[in-house]
């Protein structure tokens, strides 16, 4: 049974982690697991490749960025494929378009279509540890295309479920997702298994563990996500379809995302189809909008606020002014300086006090929330980027999340009492 | 009509020196020029590539290498069209095999098969600078193979011929072709012009300023090459299909190569098939064989002696080695530490005069000869490598290589005569 494994730029920094990263391949070689490799670029090559070229060129096309991004996967596979053959061990390098990796010619955005894995299928069969260049593919006319940030980690689950693999294993330098980032809290705790929806959410919400378009495919195909630590041999957490366990209903880890702008078309005609020629425009720039928030008409007027990734925000600055003078808005607002905290869980939504106590822990820590969005599984609030540390340990605090299950079985959580104890008046 | 330039890796080596040449585009563009540009990897990346991937892997395989250097040229590429869009210039950035660069698939040393421009006419066609990564190509297995050294200038004649391009600029750092490497001869004069032949024997003897399969290549195909300099707006030097002159009879440049080992075959039983068995197995390895010397039977036995570059001594020794042991040889002798001095020049070997004044000029500098091969047009000499930069001045004055033509005008060379006043009886 083939394994795929994905090792991330921090895991290839330099050549001795390179050779560190071989080594491992050999030794699971050795006890008989065929692997297909999918890494990234080296350490920050792919910030200073897009650096270099955003001195040339502040507006590079975005088909030229990705001509040039694509170099830094491709140069990985052929230095990890020949550290392994340094040891013995037959290998071979991909780039995506060898890989069989289509894409939907999205520049620096593109959505996998299709994986023809023939050719990784020769490679194994002929014995080789195949590598294969993530975050790239080729597009229906040929050009090389970029997944976006965390692309690679698509490119291997889309691999895994393209070779019928049962687990893709995801290397970097955490050992698994945590309850949150432990840089900020201290005290956050290593989750041992969380469902995809879970993941997705905290993808989406900024735990920088996984890309959530991975999460996604996973779900869809089935394939368990392992994501581990390239430097340790720590378990990990396991990303897959939990049981639906009674404690399982709460919160179990806080998200939080720093980069987050807000744009606010104020005095908009209450019309019908008002939202969706604004978001449109927005979407077919490619920009993600996060949040919404339309308010009550007043006057047959509404204001309606969006937020974006900070990079985002002058595309989507545009994006608006250009809808709001077609619409008839009044003015446009628009401002960086934002973060996100999210609380996560499966079934919060059916308890309404884990809303309202993750709403008093940022009360009692003096910070003001601008905009709140829920889901299933979710609430987030939207809160000035200077009060983000603070404003994510107080719930981890509150909901209790460092007070883990033990190592190995499913989490628990804490009860909303339990939480109501911590926070309560 | 199309003009196919070239600009290598000391053109490209800073991003200044990128935008210095995208500025030189646009200009040429903005006079109505069509262009196509092939590029080489920026600077001393192709060097800083194989340097790191040595560290992991000193046998590393050579379709890995490929891979690896493959991506220098690819990134060049796309910031150079990057650079131009920042220039307002529709431009376009194409992969080896985007732009239909297909190989024989010998890996790091490929030769171009065919080229199928249909791409880049295309991009030519809607008005964009076409700009082609050099020194790869796509092989019949759908793998990427380099063409070696300097395969650059290959490329861009390659693409003139399949373009029906009559001209292939070729830019580098030295404004043309020399009578002698400057840097050893101080005066050391430009020549304007320049036979195919010559220049292949001055590309093949050592001289930097132009890829020898790019000559030939160019030669088949009746494409003009101009030598010239990014930095400067001279004329440089033009390979082309001089007209036979009475005075271009004569020595026209002294060339060197520092980078020369001699192996040797002692005792090889004087049997036919012996020089065949040796080189065949040497070709096998793709390495390229220089001089060869077979020395006067002696005992039913020979000596066979031959150069090869200095990189490849170890490979050659290899090859020696069984072949001397299959061919019942008594020994096999390896050194590196030599150089050639050659002296070019059309139609030399109809003046037996050239040659006894270059072995004089070596003589009165106390240079001693280790090997002498001619052609039609040269003369080499094998020499320690310690004395090539007095045996390349003492030629070149012997030569009154110095003494040019009135810039512009075909050069002419000394005479035989002038010659003989110099060197002395």
């Amino acid at each position: 049974m083939v394994v795929v494994q994905k090792f991330g730029g921090s895991s290839l920094a330099t050549p001795e982690h390179i050779r560190r990263v071989a080594a491992r391949i050999c030794r699971e070689r050795a006890v008989g697991r065929q692997l297909v490799v999918v890494v990234s670029a080296m350490g920050h090559t792919t910030d200073d490749l897009l650096q270099a070229l955003l001195t040339l060129n502040p507006q590079a096309p975005a088909r030229e960025v990705d001509m040039l991004l694509a170099t830094g996967e491709q140069a990985s596979t052929a230095l990890l494929a020949s550290a392994l053959w340094g040891m013995d061990c037959p290998a071979v390098s991909l780039t995506g378009w060898q890989a069989g990796v289509s894409t939907d010619g999205v520049h620096r955005k593109a959505q996998i279509a299709t994986v023809d894995p023939a050719r990784v299928r020769r490679e194994c069969a002929a014995g080789r540890v195949v590598i294969v260049a993530g975050f790239q593919g080729l597009s229906p006319d040929g050009e090389i295309t970029t997944l976006g940030r965390g692309g690679s980690d698509t490119t291997a689950v889309a691999l895994a479920a393209a070779l019928g693999a049962t687990t893709c294993e995801i290397y970097s330098d955490v050992d698994g997702v945590y309850t949150a980032d432990p840089r900020v809290v201290a005290e956050a705790r290593r989750i041992p298994a969380i469902s995809y929806d879970e993941m997705m959410e905290m993808a989406h919400l900024g735990a920088q563990v996984l890309h959530i378009r991975a999460v996604e495919c996973a779900l869809i195909h089935g394939v368990t996500i392992v994501a581990r630590s390239t430097f340790t041999d720590g378990p990990g957490t396991r990303i897959t379809e939990v049981e639906p366990l009674e404690d399982r209903s709460l919160a179990r880890a806080v998200a939080h995302d720093r980069n987050v702008a807000k744009v606010a078309l104020c005095g908009v005609p209450d019309r019908p189809g008002v939202a969706y020629r604004l978001f449109a425009a927005l979407s077919q720039r490619h920009i993600n909008v996060d949040m919404i928030i339309q308010s009550q008409s007043r006057d047959g007027k509404n204001d309606i606020a969006f937020t974006v990734a900070s990079d985002e925000l002058v595309h989507a600055q545009e994006s608006a002014q250009a809808a709001a003078a077609d619409l008839g808005a009044e003015a446009v607002l628009a401002a960086d300086g934002y973060a996100k905290v999210s609380l996560v869980g499966a079934g919060m939504a059916s308890n309404p006090g884990v809303a309202a106590a993750m709403f008093a822990a940022l009360a009692d820590a003096g910070v003001n929330i601008d905009m709140i969005s829920t889901s299933e599984i979710k609430i987030s609030c939207l809160v000035r980027r200077e009060h983000v540390d603070k404003a994510v340990r107080a719930v981890h605090t509150a909901f209790a999340l460092a007070e883990g299950p033990v190592e190995g079985s499913l989490p628990r959580t804490p009860t909303v009492a339990a939480t109501r104890r911590r926070i309560g008046p």
